[in-house]
């Protein structure tokens, strides 16, 4: 570990933590009709962008991850405090005719609406997406979904795990003997919330522009799938099938986890150079000089005998003494870190990757500018309903203009 | 499967394959220095959305991934193919003056800079991010790398693999009782690129209010570990030190793969009312019954029960015919596909989700939008300097005012 420096010219810790920096969003309101994990993850982004988001939930229960484990100290779900940081929250019965006009009022005056409903579901309530932007030409609605709003399966139910079964991350992860192997994080729900959030910020650019809004489809089969790189190469480029292959690249070698006496270290010596370097710090400098591993290439085709070579080394000592060495050399190396070490790690914090925000440890923000807030929302999850009164009184006279009964109504 | 129908409102398959539609950001021109898989991620995203992006190479060899396989019949590599498709590429050496001229005066007339060098190369070639946005006021200049701009651990090299090791999310994904498992693609590099994309819409959209530029530092083990959910939850929130529990869902229950005959099925009964259903389909109504499995939380408890009782059924008969009825009882549900079928699916094709861009297939673009292209770039990933002489006569007046010797140069 070195103290901690900075690049030349690019902005400093300070600076990224400086909460009296603007935030890039802070004229865009958003109403926020997500649940559970994809959507609010896009909205949280908002959120932390400096949006304002008006979140609106079930009447009684709420978003249905306020009842999912695990559950911290003051009985709120991490699950959904991580996902709801910054919002405002509001209970409204969607299928009462007074809460939908204060819904279509909020509407009316934002600027992105986002929902993660099944496809449907919106246009039943009366609210469908493209009947929103054509009463509201400059609004964003971001419609995410695990299949999408059209397509044979856009019905289909889908849960994180069901997307990545069929989107073929699965298949693509663990070992070539061993079974498919689910990500461990809800990799197919967080895809579908970044990409939404990328769409909507994207119209949000353009509509500088043009002045017109837009709907947005995003589903999370389409994400993950964008995102499923050396297994599709194989599929559409060259027309094998591909198969997992454990924990190393496909084309690069080594380029993989290791075992060491006590447990598995990652390294990747992705050139000739630097498996020059790996060899002498492994004290085998024969394998530089060895024919079968003369070239990334030669490498690759005997991938296992290089493996094993290694492995008869690096078995001597631990993964941590191995990585010292590795480090030191300037080969690309990691021991394999539970999540709970790598946010004790002082390069996490250094970064702000935690937050602590009204007494309790959350994720931080990854996007950091210079020129505007990096911290992201320091406003906790909210409770139920906790802006219900005001958000009523701030929209109620543009819901029931004239009389108290009055306004347009459709249910 | 049913035949192709749209949730009501939405916008339809042939809106999105409208190829005259306005791009959402085609008034926007990005100088790109990006190579490999993230950065070039992050550009060719921009290039989806109808960005003009300059791919600034290397003279002789261009970007690494050129020279990795899998290579095409035509000799390309994949690799190469996926990440660079729409931008146009000039060779230059940006450490001769003049090239550097050139290079500053394609900065000057941009919009955004994005560039994946280690921290500090920027600076040492004259194009230090900060100055670069000091000069241009309006630039956004995005920059990024593994470990980011700061913090002790700034100037490792990083590769994906070595990201997922430190990250935490290879030790959170494979079985409990078997080794950490590298996620099956390049999710650090792909996260680092999608990221990368968020700060620069981002970045427009604020700077069309505020009129100003900014830097932007994205680290790929930032965005690896913000999307680390159900064992950051444990580590931060409830202070329990997480393992890897295989492919099933650490509160929802079932919720898992299972095995069939022939090979595994991904189910997954989020509510005790799928429960029951899936109880029912089995032929195992008892199960819904059974005081072990009354509750969510019962079945969490008792997960292992529960999967050994459901195996016991699902074991008589195949995947496929297990997930015809599941399918038929709405539970949702799902065969583990390999990649190769994902992409011959019905509904991936209906998505758009693979395209011909030149002859050859690549994945589709995941961002749908009612009023802008939703198709992505069909321009084909450039030959090593395909637009290197146009783009020197375009900026060369800039380059060199006055006299041809002329302009400022700074090496």
């Amino acid at each position: 570990m070195t103290t901690v420096t900075t690049a030349r010219g690019a902005a400093t810790p300070d600076e990224h933590r400086d909460p009296g920096k603007p935030h890039a969003l802070e004229h865009i309101t958003v109403v926020d009709f997500t649940r559970v994990l994809a959507g609010p993850t896009c909205t949280r982004m908002l959120a932390d962008a400096g949006a304002r988001v008006i979140k609106i939930e079930r009447p009684g229960t709420g978003d249905d991850t306020r009842q999912m484990g695990p559950f911290a100290s003051d009985g709120t779900s991490e699950y959904y405090r991580f996902a709801n940081l910054g919002k405002e929250s509001i209970a409204l019965n969607l299928k009462d005719p007074g809460d939908l006009r204060l819904t279509k009022a909020m509407i009316a005056k934002a600027d992105v609406v986002v929902e993660n409903f099944r496809p449907g579901v919106m246009a039943k309530l009366g609210l469908d997406p493209a009947e929103l932007v054509q009463e509201n030409p400059r609004l964003i609605v971001c419609s995410i979904s695990g299949f999408g709003q059209y397509g044979p399966l856009h019905l289909q139910a889908a849960y994180d795990t069901v997307i990545q079964a069929i989107s073929g991350i699965m298949d693509s992860t663990g070992e070539p003997d061993g079974d498919p192997t689910r990500v461990g994080t809800s990799i197919s729900d967080i895809l579908g919330g970044v990409f939404g959030y990328c769409g909507i910020v994207t119209a949000l650019a353009a509509r500088e522009r043009t002045g017109k809004g837009t709907t947005i489809d995003v589903a999370m089969l389409d994400a993950t799938f964008s995102t499923m790189e050396q297994g599709l190469m194989d599929a559409l480029g060259v027309h094998r099938r591909p198969h997992r292959i454990g924990n190393r690249h496909p084309s690069m070698t080594p380029f993989d986890t290791f075992r060491c006496a006590d447990q598995l270290i990652a390294i990747c010596a992705g050139n000739d150079h630097l498996f020059g370097i790996l060899a002498d710090t492994l004290g085998k400098p024969e394998l530089a000089t060895d024919p079968r591993f003369a070239t990334n290439v030669d490498r690759t085709n005997h991938q296992a005998d290089l493996k094993g070579a290694m492995e008869a080394v690096l078995r001597t000592d631990t993964a941590a003494a191995w990585h010292e060495r590795l480090e030191e050399a300037g080969v690309p190396a990691s021991p394999i870190l539970n999540v709970d070490d790598t946010r004790r790690l002082e390069h996490i914090k250094v970064r702000g990757m935690v937050k602590d925000v009204g007494g309790f440890q959350v994720p931080g923000n990854p996007i950091k500018f210079g020129a505007y807030n990096s911290l992201g929302t320091m406003i906790p999850s909210p409770e139920l309903n906790n802006r219900g009164d005001a958000l009523r009184a701030e929209f109620a006279a543009a819901a029931n203009p004239g009389t108290p009964d009055g306004g347009a109504t459709r249910s």
